[in-house]
């Protein structure tokens, strides 16, 4: 009997199928610059002009993935892919152009797939990113059943004289939070951990009743629903922000937490000294650090603890600040800074 | 006992450690274009004038990693991703202008990542591709033990009025092929499901076994050198192309073989008349045909047979093109075509 492809286990049919499904959601993310159609070789895009800079970022969700397959919550993966690029593009002081995914796993499920990536599609509609391209990959063995991994990469725009980055900032900078809405993208290695664990505790759990246990702690809600909260996307309040002051720089509290992050946006011989009582860690991640009865530091250098976003900004910007970005807070300050971490709580 | 992120099986210092080892072939991709350094949270990179056209590509590798990994040849996939990206590009007759990569992983092992990013590197060198960013995942339980995935992504530059695709070509143009160095990056999985039967077949022999065996059919090399010949990078003779030529459309005959590529690059109402003795199918198809008892139509349907790149040029600048890109070939024309597979071998 002769072999086909697909008894090798690679169906083209499906995958164009699952893409059939989404096509008109990924049409309404176009934008004026956008040449031709998807599915040619390449996403055509017209260039901003010479006097500008492209900002390029590239991200995965992590293991994240592996909660919304056990929650059934597929568009939350889609959507946290598409704010983590954004997010990342707009701490250099980008504004989001387009956006491409790599979508793999062993056999398409095309709800999943069409789940996922529609999900991709509407984030991209609502921050303005032209969706131009996405791979599929079909990979027989390579991911276990009902898995599947994502990769987006995103290209942003900004103006060359307005890049942002530590060679703007000062010590005496004002240090601005914007809160998460709970892990985002990181750290989820560490979360499921002490889930899987909680659930040996207590013997005839499994790892879902764990996630589907309401808790006290978080009035009432599930970890899982507080664990599956998609990575909030900072464009409008970095817009507002940009409206009322200069920012200098911009840290994205994605993995490596605090330590990780926060020096990116800082000058050498500089350090951020933070007012542990200027905003109040969420219960999610209190309940985490109770249940995996964690240090303190360990938490700060894995997850983001309340604050995705932290921007440096002019001191004497603060109070408008505050005011056109709500729910935002004054952290603390860009400080001299000579040795050792560089983060310092107060 | 407190856990940690250690614990978890995520080790941020492991990932930075794999990363230092390639910084300096990293950095010999830089181009003048290029600002700042990589490890910001956005690469960035000096925009063409707006009278360009971003073109924007991702992809993968597929299960070609899975004999790179039994095989130890983990160079090999990482040229591949850089090649399958520029090859895409210049199909809509764009140049490359900066790549990122996304390597994913249960747990970095320094070693194979310094070998792949290395190697995906030196490919962005030599193509004059800024390698600009990058994402390692460390995702403990998604991959199994020694295996990862890799997405890459490109933008390059054409200029405007140079964009290539179907829009150009009229029936009558020549079709110039030019040869591939093998499977490339697609069909793998028909490709390793006829070793993984030979295997059985053969009883006492692993799939490792089949790859390691001289065959006299590849003038004595064996299955698995040639099927981890790198991907062909056509940069080179897409430019000596163009000088001697004004090029219509290119196609790339990756995932889908012949017809799932070639009607890319051809408008609607016309199809490729192919001329089946034009080229002699190298070796490594015919063995697998043979050993796998394919069809014909499906072998063209999943790999490209010996074919790597097909230009639709006028007739009359075909000498110019044979003479110009040393070892291609006249494979036929573009014809008028109303319904049906779009590829007629004759």
């Amino acid at each position: 009997m002769s072999l086909t492809y697909k008894d090798a286990g690679v169906n083209i049919a499906r995958a164009e199928d699952a893409l059939s499904r989404v096509r008109e959601r990924i049409a309404r993310t176009r934008r004026p610059e956008v040449i031709g159609e998807v599915g040619q070789f390449g996403g055509l895009f017209a260039s901003p002009g010479a006097d500008k800079v492209l900002v390029a970022t590239t991200d995965g969700v992590g293991t994240k993935l592996e909660l919304a397959r056990i929650l059934d919550l597929h568009e939350v993966v889609g959507a946290d892919l598409v704010h983590h690029c954004v997010n990342d593009a707009l701490a250099m002081g980008a504004e989001p152009l387009f956006f491409l995914d790599y979508f793999a796993t062993s056999k398409v499920d095309p709800t999943v797939f069409a789940r996922v990536v529609g999900a991709m599609a509407d984030s991209c509609a609502r921050l303005g990113t032209a969706l131009i391209g996405g791979e599929t990959a079909e990979m027989p063995g390579m991911y276990a059943s009902d898995t599947y991994d994502l990769a987006g990469f995103l290209v942003g725009v900004a103006d060359r004289g307005k890049l942002l980055g530590p060679q703007r900032v000062r010590a005496g900078d004002a240090l601005l939070g914007i809160p998460s809405s709970g892990l985002h993208t990181n750290g989820y290695s560490l979360a499921r951990e002490i889930c899987a664990r909680r659930a040996m505790h207590e013997r005839s759990a499994s790892l879902r009743d764990v996630l589907l246990a309401e808790r006290e702690e978080l009035g009432g809600a599930t970890l899982g629903a507080a664990l599956l909260q998609v990575h909030r996307p900072y464009l409008a309040e970095f817009r507002a922000l940009r409206d009322v002051a200069e920012i200098h720089a911009i840290a994205h509290i994605t993995g490596g937490g605090w330590e990780g992050n926060l020096p990116r946006a800082l000058p050498d011989g500089t350090g951020a000294r933070i007012g542990r009582d200027s905003w109040e860690v969420p219960a999610i991640f209190s309940l985490l650090a109770r249940l995996g009865d964690l240090e303190e530091s360990e938490q700060f250098d894995t997850w983001n603890m309340g604050i995705g976003l932290i921007a440096a900004i002019p001191e004497d910007a603060l109070d408008d600040a505050l005011t056109a970005v709500p729910g935002s807070v004054a952290l603390g300050n860009v400080v001299p800074h000579s040795s050792g971490r560089r983060v310092i709580f107060g």
